[in-house]
């Protein structure tokens, strides 16, 4: 039985780090999703705010393992 | 709060321009999805009839924001 | 009637070959989604298990034909 | 039978707009070369004079389908 | 006398289309350099307001020729 | 009214981690640059020292607001 | 004498896997090219018809050694 | 206990298919290497001879969990 | 006198952050390479487990200085 | 009239340096091609043989004006 | 105290090899801008007069140390 | 018998030109690696050093023809 995953990009944000947004990004994330498996980011960037940084925005594509649509497995 | 943002992508087609080819793609986009917020264009490509541009075929990331899935915030 | 088409990214598997993993993975996009049109490989990875490839994993990016959510026609 | 395709390099040129300078490009390549079947654009460059844009230079890879070089197909 | 070019990176912006969004960028840039010689594209995004397209925001690199900050040449 | 943005590429420094890079670079930039909007960090590296990190050396792109050249807005 | 080779780019199908297609874009570009020497894979892509694969579209750069133009060498 | 990886660069070769020059040069490394975990296709590319493929060539990326080099553990 | 370097590439974890990641890279690095001179990161990816991170990722180039083979410099 | 550039790509080869490369191959396409234009290098390799450098093999895209077909200009 | 550093883009011509293109566009830099640091090659191009190399023009990032605006070091 | 290829990644320098820089590099590398086969140029950095060229540091990516671990041949 081959697996097949999915993966859907999202931008997590914080003001706070890098990997504080990467937290904010997955936990949303795996409100909806099930079956997370691996994430790897693709850009961070940032909003500055009166010369501070408001937000850190980190750019993520989440993998996650698609369950078989019926028992026979598939693929 | 942090919002987080979910990014898709889509190719707008248009036999005018490239800048009707992204008009339509984020047209089409907006009718199923709410809160779109910025876009890129990831690649310009095109279909040849007879010699002539059947269609200019532009690649677009999307981003919009996610809506809070429960009233405390979130991710 | 300008079609727009949705790209979505999946990773299909295979412990025999490539070629493999891609009709895998498409076998099963084809289950959930209408309309796919074209793919393109992202990325060539696998896993390996007491040296020897458990199973290839090949990205692959799907484009598929969105419907009109409408008789109108759209974009 | 499997068709090939070739892939040539051209750079397309308009004082108007990059859609213009596409078109410009495709005109000439279909001069030359039958069965053009698609193009993508690789880059948007210009040309400054005097403070004015004097031409955009897009450049473009174009495809067209090979024909077989005998009656029995090839490949 | 070899000239030497300094390559300044901006973003031009327009609600209109692509190209305008080229031409604002470059018309500002003029406003404060000398020498405008070449531009290039590098990338294509856009603010989405509404549903509908705020700004286009076209990244350009754009190359002027330095003066010889002497009589001499130089390099 | 359409803004015209200019993106300079600058390099911030920390002996504690990526994150505090970031903000040391942004907190220089902002001392001679005013409108300061987004950031994008470009590369990521560092220095070592006797086997320990001695900095690390984060690249950033910097964007922010041109002012008009006159009260008349322009490009 | 030093050689010099040029590079056409071609795109190989096969409805049966990446390694045909390779296959028969390299023995349609035997039939006009001498001299062929090496090939890089540049694309994977295909055509989906009916929820499978029609075929595997690869792209290649070809490699092939220049002759020279007259007798006494040259570039 | 935080586990390092440690990433090698080959070329599996095999006239056959991609597949086996992946196969092959993951055996070889075998060889020498233990604790195999991954690889990824770098690049896949091949030498022509008299007309046909003499061999694949494709690049690979293969990583390996590094022992600790003491018992308690480290980076 | 010359000095040439030889880049190797590292893969470190860590549950806590992107930082303690490439800190925990170097430190085992250093202990069977002498030399360490700087860094680069070339990938930041990460394994969810139970919706949670289980481990960053971070791929590191990492460059140090080759001794001389001989007294007499080389290079 | 708008001009058209076609765009070939060609390695230049040399056992003396990257820039003989460069030169031998201009050369050599100088021979078959009118109206030569610019050049862009796109990859610096080489053959080593016995320890030594056989030949540096660069990578070159060259761009050349497309003669008008006929007196009336044309794209 | 964290030195934050400024990359700017230059291109250096020469009639006579890369590497006193690259000399070039470092010298008319230093006429100007103050302790430069180092700097990175972007891309190798070059104009063709009369079938022969008129100029190389080598793209240069160029880094150089920002002075702290006041005495108490910054950012 | 198919041959596997290494690839190691290194850095040559330099102060008279990036060709020297490539020399270097392989010569260093020739003193402990047999069987060099082709290398790559992966970037050209340098350090500057009042105002001069301190070194050219060329990437470089090296393969070498691994040799068979037994007589049978291998991998």
């Amino acid at each position: 039985m081959e697996h097949t995953y999915r993966v859907t990009e999202i931008v997590g944000t914080s003001p706070e780090s890098i990997t504080h947004a990467v937290r904010n990004g997955l936990d949303r994330a795996g409100q909806t999703l099930r079956n997370l498996d691996w994430f790897e980011v693709t850009e961070i960037r940032g909003h500055i705010e009166d010369g501070e940084i408001g937000h850190f925005q980190v750019g993520l594509k989440v993998g996650f393992r698609l369950d078989d649509t019926d028992g026979s497995g598939g693929g």
